[in-house]
């Protein structure tokens, strides 16, 4: 088995030596386009980053490129299908929209001139995400030159909107979820604990949020001649956001770690095997003091563990100097995220019910629900995944650790809307300032990444059932 | 006794018998001035209605009269000086700016247009307070017309910028404290609890305020990244809002209550006297809910306790939708009314040690105070109380009763940088609807106030010490 697997590997990694000086050519050409879904000015620019884009599928081999419009900014689709009815259909995603660039002036060098350096790309968009979209797309180049084929049936889909929130995507999934069917999601957008501690994510935290609004009065009251006599909406919102978490910064919340699925035993050990310094970790944040729920580490309680955070409160004046008034109103924004299988129904129910418990008779609270994503899973078991782990194995030379990403991406959406598990392979490192000045990609963790898609796609073939 | 308080009374009493009229006529003249001081706009007017003020006193038969500028609103002064070194000084405050008139479309009938109806003149301004400073200047013009003199030496100020919180007052003050010398002072700007329950105040709440600010970060922070392992700012403020009242809704800062004077015998009897429907009072406040200090009435709350109300918060993301942050930073404005003889700066000293001991480690908190006005305090045992307690038992027909005011006003600015007692004669009415659309003045208090102006007058000669 293990000769097979080196066999394989080394097919695309001998083509390789020949091409490195074109690819590059080609990756920035790609990251000169300043393709910023945020600002309007630059929307011929993620259009013509989309045309550059479906130019390199065409030229890789891949067929019906088209670029789709929406009613934002276009994605690109291109797709191979000539593998047969055995083999397993696997869509690619990625985006090729890039995030802005303030603040400007802390950059080294011009974030869309991009150059390499000491084995490091370094533009905006290298590595979130162009960079590890196109080492895809230069992987099937690759085996079509030195095997004559792809071997699944390959779909990539590189959406034009990820920066902003993908308001348009599920929209676009819906709509061509026939065109987009597949046996398995491998999403290209994440990271990597280090180029020596491969991983990959297992699970990414859902979200629901809430609108918290406390009305005491018809209208503000003077606070001299009513303040002490009359109930100040401040004061009972800021009753129920302390009471959110009790002492052991648990969510307080009766019921709410139900549902939360314990961390099977890889998991744990990777979570503690996970490199984390604190003192960075303070640097990144601008925090001093690290707060949390009581007896899980860091790197536990941003990926691993629910949580509950206000991200906004506003409740009488609040501009300059000092109005004497008993406001009639004020409200908050209430966020939890979710891990594995909390639901944003349950929560939803949970924390109407006890919002309403401490909130005394005779105030006004309204709750209002804003959204919901559920918590999404790596079915660890299935098939696909065993063919994840085995090719960053091959690649790396180590089992990868299995993660967890804290935040909620449009992953949530492809699974479910094409009812399919999502593999992530990625090979972003903790070091490379995406969204930041100076964004980086580590040149061996691309060229890694072009191998590991090439394995993947073996695995793929391989385990899937016949 | 008795018979000569009748006396005195009726003297002013027969005068004003042929008078009605005409002070009717000056009293509308007045009103139909908009000197809305907070809007410039009517900057105009305000120094109209101060010319008028002027001419009133003038023909009233006062002297030195003076429309005084400020950096503001011109002030009036003028006063009487003829009484004898033997008799007491005596500068009666009010002010002649009035109100904004918003809702502007819940007047029965045009602000500036007043009408005499059912024995009420309704406009802006009736009864605050151009109504109870007219009554004075009318009762000099009565005794001079009829006694030929003034039994004290009488000053009046009038500002013109009391409705939008005296900020050129205490300049003015300190400038002519010669010319504003004065034995006692008597502020014709408060009411009574009703036309058969005379009352007049012995204490006036003070205030102090401050910005609370809480930094846990350099910056916002990705909620899904970052959240439940750093410290949220918006959680330890509603921690610190939280705890600033305890069970008992008692101000939980310990040594808080310290310096409070408990209610005198007479003042404790004054307040369980007080009429009070908490009917009535929903309907003024718009509140469903009565909530304060445990064991206290409702008037006791509002105008004998201190009190805390944080009248401002704001931190992070407050506009439309959700944005899924942990802030760096949040604040608020937690304001305190003071009563006998708490000290502002004793309450900052105990609040910036209570803060900073309840905020961890870490985390960022600065306290920045915003001013101070102590509680002010009519002693009831001055010989002039004395006087103002007999002239409202003589017009009234009954003893005073001894009430409280909730706000803060210029009032604890008089008593300090004048040097002197502060009485209330104030025939204002818990009805009058001032501040708010339909305003009045019931006009048998108004002449009630005339005569009990003449009154206090010569109580005022009679008690003070020769």
């Amino acid at each position: 088995m293990a000769t097979e697997v080196a066999r394989r590997a080394s097919s695309l990694a001998g083509w390789l030596d020949g091409e490195r000086d074109r690819i590059v050519d080609e990756l920035l050409d790609w990251l000169r386009v300043p393709s910023i879904s945020a600002q309007p000015e630059h929307a011929t620019d993620v259009r013509a980053s989309a045309e550059l884009c479906a130019a390199h599928l065409r030229d890789a081999g891949l067929e019906h490129v088209e670029v789709i419009d929406t009613a934002g900014h276009p994605s690109v689709y291109a797709d191979w299908l000539h593998a047969g009815a055995a083999a397993p259909t696997i869509l690619v995603y990625g985006h090729h929209d890039v995030q802005p660039v303030d603040p400007i002036d802390q950059w080294r060098q011009p974030p869309f001139d991009p150059v390499i350096v000491d084995g490091e790309c370094k533009a905006r968009g290298a590595i979130d995400d162009k960079g590890q979209m196109l080492y895809h797309i230069e992987a099937v180049r690759g085996l079509l030159a030195t095997e004559g084929a792809v071997p699944v049936n390959l779909k990539c889909l590189v959406e034009g909107e990820e920066e902003i929130g993908s308001p348009n995507f599920e929209a676009l999934l819906t709509e061509r979820s026939e065109q987009l069917a597949c046996d398995a999601v491998v999403v290209s957008d994440t990271g990597m604990l280090g180029p020596d501690t491969p991983s990959t994510d297992v699970a990414m935290r859902g979200l629901v949020a809430f609108r918290l609004t406390v009305t005491t009065s018809t209208t503000d009251l003077h606070s001299g001649l009513f303040g002490g006599a009359v109930p100040n909406p401040i004061h009972h919102l800021s009753d129920v956001v302390a009471a959110l978490h009790d002492e052991q910064h648990r969510v307080a919340l009766a019921g709410f770690y139900d549902d939360v699925v314990p961390l099977s035993d890889v998991e744990q050990r990777s979570l503690d095997a996970e490199p984390f310094d604190p003192d960075e970790f303070r640097r990144v944040t601008g925090v001093r003091r690290l707060e949390g729920e009581a007896g899980r580490s860091t790197p536990e309680r941003i990926g691993a563990r629910p949580t509950c955070d206000v991200t906004g409160f506003v409740g009488g004046y609040t501009g300059e100097g000092v109005k004497t008034i008993v406001p009639a109103t004020a409200s908050c924004i209430v966020t939890f995220r979710l891990v594995p299988d909390q639901r944003p129904d349950r929560i939803a129910e949970l924390f109407e019910a006890w919002v309403h418990d401490r909130v005394p008779e005779g105030i006004d609270v309204e709750v209002e629900r804003h959204g919901g994503v559920a918590p999404l899973r790596t079915p660890v078991d299935h098939w696909a995944f065993g063919a994840l782990y085995r090719a960053i194995e091959t690649v790396w030379g180590k089992p990868p650790l299995l993660t967890r990403v804290g935040g909620s991406g449009p992953e949530e959406t492809l699974a479910r809307v094409l009812d399919a598990p999502v593999l992530y392979l990625g090979v972003m490192l903790p070091d490379d300032r995406i969204h930041a000045p100076n964004e980086r990609m580590v040149m061996s963790q691309f060229w890694n990444g072009l191998l590991a898609a090439g394995e993947l796609w073996h695995e793929l073939r391989v385990a899937a059932p016949q």
